[in-house]
């Protein structure tokens, strides 16, 4: 048995015999202890710090005396003044083992960090990016055994970070000469491991102790919208978050007519391309700016999106994906470097990584929701419905996992709704309307009040009252029907019909109210029957595509549905049933997961093993076409009732007792064109 | 033993026994015996082609009947009526074996051909490009097992050609799906094969057999002449050979002034890069044309170059390399795509090889030359000039190799010299002065014939006589020592003084009239003091960079001498040694290797090994620095005379007596005014 002191880390339980002298940082290399260090030891980075423990500490069998490690020494108190180290903190490379002692390593010292998310079951994320920095002290070029100063840092990096091989571009190697002299051969360089194993790619190099930070950009590139969430590749922390509308958006608002338009347009894809391209570009400087942090650290960007925004984004002409056999140009994983995109807002440098697609029509959004939500480790038979312009449906559990894609439309982002808007301020969110009455009450984002509450006025006088959101229209719509102002075929009923003259002739058909400020020179927010029409054309295409999974599968019924989306987070489970948006389900088997495909990009950003685990769970993923399978048709026109024809949903009546009320078609009342004519004075 | 046919194929002997009915593709193959195949046997490339030999073989043991292969079958009839095949010949993908058979595979049916090079001693290059083309057939789309179309062609590429994996960057993947519905699934591929065991890499994907052939460069970047040459990526052949003056010369002739250049004007590196990129790009376009190619099957380009050609051709400041310790940024060999250096004039996913640098004063084009002329594997001492602005010298045998360059100025290239001019019809390339007359005769290139015979006249009718080429320089200067013209210091005589009106007075010096042609309103043609002097200053430094390493290896006297460069086969041994310009040596062990730098190049660009070979051979060459050398100034002022005033030349003096001759300094004869008023009013 070793007679040198015993050193025990926790929270590991790591533990080993080290000579007297043995700095802790290398006792915890030896061990394989998960304790960070940039500078490699030369206390400069202060990564390393560490917690020692002093007493009696009969669990590990050691008793700690207080002169167990060296004593403070002159760089931990440099190091104290100048940026303050927490009390009982200690700079693992400086303290020495002088006899047994326990070490604690915190969190924030740990390579290999937990990043906690917010929902209790979602899977943590572990820090293991693909870019990280390294601290290397470079030796000086000698004429008389001449070498590049390239290969005297890869030489640096091998001999001091056990990195075998590195390569770099052009642009970083005209860079290289003055930063290597500016450091004096002292530099923090950022290196990309690349997928296939080959040699790690110098992102950037900075003189000195590089103390900025590494950030990454994680892009869920929808149809409508793009929405990026900026991360510190160090920490996981989500520094900004942040969106803007798909300027794609003019050439058309779904998927198909956007590949209309590239076929209809010699050109129209580059420039569409281009679009996008800027935007994300756009996109990264504001996010970059709200973040506070200089674009040229953001080394890393992973995108997820369906296949008509991926071949768009890479510059890829989508029109095979317009038409069967829908082939993918190409659909596994891709690496390129951010350049290859014309993504010039981050690091010249940055690389970019895309989640492989599933299939012609479902994409690396699909995939990013798996990576997110793993419905193959489910024990019961979960749906996962990705909401947007294109609806991504999952359903599975660990035996077998089947997805599709179904073109819903932009109705459920708020888009094609003559009072819709963008979930931002000002935007109605959440609806009621009083069974006995015909009133609504609702709320707006920005305030936490309903609009019958006291203050509400005061709180909104800033944003206003503007128009409904996506998950505003979807409860809208279910209150509607709950209250009796449509009828199972979705048709609006008169006042007269309904008892309430909030429902309003509009044309041939009518218009509920929910808030007329035209007195005060405000808006007039209806839910028209053109309205009414493209929820129904969205949620029967989103039905019909759920329910040809369960077909596929051989079930009726599912255990628990989960609803996802850049604004999943905000459907009400109970509306989403009585729209018929999704299969019948005990009520609290439905929940939120928020943007799960955003999730699965900063999974994705974060940790690099998941992308290898995606890659591979996509290839156990069962594919279903649903634009060539004459079910879907059929499944689709008999979901077009509120909530579906169909199916019985025995979950659903528990909860919302639907009227059984019908109006007829064609009211032809005036005030039609007297409308019109006023909406022309206006 | 096996009781099936026995197959013998020559040149390469291999043998075995094969079913009846196995083609002989087949054969080849399992056998390894090089036989080529675009198609994969599908009777379309007629790569194959093999001559089977019938009758008597007892040298292996076989009777070959005349039925040993099948009858000439319909697709042998169709490729031989749509292009002809050679008597004798069969496609070896339809040809199967009956019996026993010898077969002859033709030297244009290897893969691995040999390109036969003019010089006896030269080393053979055997054709193994890093970029090949392979014809496959992918499997159609099919929506129920949905894959992208390159993961179908990667998968293809691994059935029917073993490469196990491929990669595609964006531009490539942009047409990969009209080129493969355009060839119906039929496509041909150009697959380059990285250096760092990576995917290979797709080029270029044509519709169908592509049979347009696929070609690369060879460049040598010199400072004062980018000279290319157009080769044939399957034969080797050089289809043409093309140079251009390189445009940076405007920053400065030398490479130190335009390393001052890049340091005394802020951008300037990037102005010399942005030059000399677009120089390679116009010279790819006229070799191009006249190779009566398509640009874009130009694949792959080699550059061999010094270390501040280089540098500034890969976009990266020189300025350390105009200060001891002469840091080069990158030392080891380079590949990068074309794009990366702008240039756009060849195929867009081209690549560029670039061979290592040796030093920072010992460039990729010194590296060339060893890969070319071996000097490590030369039994005997030799020492190997690249006469250029930048001599490189190398000095060596299987023992040892070194190295170093020495800064020989422009005026070995026919710049700095008054009548100077590049090596172009028109040009004076040899000379010869009488030693009794002191009267010239010379040739001009474009010409067989000297001036004193008949029709030399006529035969330089059109090109005119226009100047003096570098080889021209050096004879002109060479004979004029020994026609006693010229004294040992290098001071032209007088007329007085050398008995010809050929010197004439020339400001406070004389000028060698070689050429008149006032009269018919042509050039006079002459060698001036200063052009003496621009001769000694480049002899003196390339003798004193070739005795450095004679010292550094301790040796006197070298056992041959090899002249290269641009311009090195155009060199006179002779008239090198008079001038002094290498070491003493046996006249018939002084030789040229023409263009060894950018044979290196053609090596490299044919031979995937010689890369590699090159780059473990840099590793053991040893390194001199000339410019921190107080030896090698030493050694450069005591060249200055011609030939040389320190060495003894017994060789020397064998051929070429030297007049003891000596002329003073300071002649100041009245007619400089009238000549400078002369050439005024021309």
């Amino acid at each position: 048995m070793s007679t040198d002191p015993l050193v025990v880390f926790t929270p590991s339980g790591k533990r080993g015999h080290f000579p007297v002298g043995t700095p802790i940082l290398t006792a915890a290399r030896q061990l394989g202890v998960d304790l960070d260090s940039v500078c490699g030891g030369r206390g400069i980075c202060s990564k390393c710090q560490i917690t020692p423990s002093y007493g009696e500490f009969p669990k590990h069998g050691v008793t700690v005396a207080e002169t167990a490690l060296s004593e403070w020494n002159a760089v931990e108190q440099r190091y104290d003044d100048k940026r303050g180290l927490k009390p009982g903190r200690r700079l693992g490379c400086q303290a020495t083992v002088q006899g047994d002692v326990v070490i604690d390593v915190p969190p924030e010292s740990q390579v290999h960090k937990q990043v906690v998310r917010k929902a209790a079951t979602a899977r943590a994320i572990t820090m293991d990016p693909a870019t990280r920095i390294y601290f290397v002290t470079v030796e000086e070029p000698d004429m008389h055994s001449p070498t590049g100063d390239l290969e005297r840092l890869a030489r640096a990096l091998e001999t001091q970070w056990d990195i075998a091989e590195i390569s770099a571009d052009l642009t970083l190697l005209t860079k290289l000469q003055p930063v290597l002299r500016k450091g004096k051969w002292e530099v923090t360089v950022a290196l990309h491991t690349p997928r296939d194993a080959g040699p790690a790619q110098v992102i950037e190099i900075w003189p000195g102790l590089h103390e900025g930070g590494l950030y990454g950009l994680a892009i869920d590139l929808g149809s409508t919208t793009i929405a990026a969430h900026l991360t510190d590749l160090e920490t996981g922390a989500v520094l900004a978050s942040s969106g803007l509308m798909n300027p794609q958006i003019r050439f058309g608002e779904d998927l198909m007519s956007r590949v209309s338009y590239a076929m209809m347009n010699p050109g129209g894809d580059r420039e569409m391309t281009s679009a996008v391209r800027d935007a994300i570009n756009e996109l990264t400087t504001a996010i970059a700016a709200e973040g506070d942090i200089d674009p040229a650290l953001i080394v890393e960007t992973v995108f997820v999106c369906n296949p008509v925004m991926h071949h768009l984004l890479l510059g890829i002409d989508p029109v095979e994906l317009g038409q069967a056999p829908f082939a993918l140009a190409t659909s596994e994983a891709i690496s390129v470097p951010a350049k290859a995109l014309d993504l010039s807002a981050q690091n010249p440098r940055a690389q970019v990584y895309i989640l492989p697609c599933i299939a012609g029509h479902v994409g690396a959004d699909a995939a990013a929701v798996a990576l997110s939500e793993e419905p193959g480790k489910s024990e019961d038979l979960v749906l996962m419905v990705d909401v947007g312009t294109n609806a991504e449906i999952l359903l599975g559990n660990t035996s077998r996992v089947l997805a599709c894609s179904s073109p819903t439309g932009p109705a459920f982002e708020g888009a094609q709704i003559s009072s819709g808007q963008r979930a931002a301020p000002g935007a109605i969110e959440r609806i009621e309307i009083d069974v006995a009455t015909k009133e609504p009450r609702f709320r707006v984002i920005g305030s936490d009040l309903w609009s019958d509450e006291d203050g509400f006025a005061a709180a909104t006088s800033v944003t206003g009252i503007t128009g409904i959101c996506g998950s505003g229209i979807i409860e809208a719509v279910a209150e509607m029907r709950m209250a009796g102002l449509l009828d199972e075929s979705g048709l609006i009923g008169s006042a007269a019909q309904t008892g309430t003259d909030r429902c309003v002739p509009d044309g041939r058909t009518h218009s509920y109210v929910i808030h007329d400020a035209r007195a005060e020179g405000g808006p007039r927010i209806t839910v028209t029957q053109g309205d009414i029409r493209a929820i129904q054309l969205a949620k029967s295409a989103l039905y019909a595509g759920a329910r040809l999974l369960m077909d596929e599968m051989g079930v009726e019924r599912v255990d628990r549905v989960v609803l996802a989306g850049a604004f999943g987070a905000h459907i009400s489970p109970k509306h989403a049933m009585v729209l018929g948006m999704i299969p019948d389900a005990p009520l609290d088997k439905v929940s939120s997961a928020g943007n799960a495909a955003g999730t699965g990009a900063r999974i994705a950003l974060c940790n690099r093993a998941a992308r290898r685990e995606i890659e591979a769970v996509v290839q156990q993923i069962t594919k279903v076409e649903t634009a060539i399978e004459p079910k879907f048709q059929e499944h689709f026109v008999a979901a077009n009732a509120i909530p579906h024809k169909t199916d019985p949903f025995p979950e659903l009546a528990k909860i919302a007792p639907l009227p059984q009320v019908a109006f007829n078609t064609g009211t032809s009342e005036p005030g039609a064109r007297g409308r019109r004519k006023r909406r022309r004075a206006g």
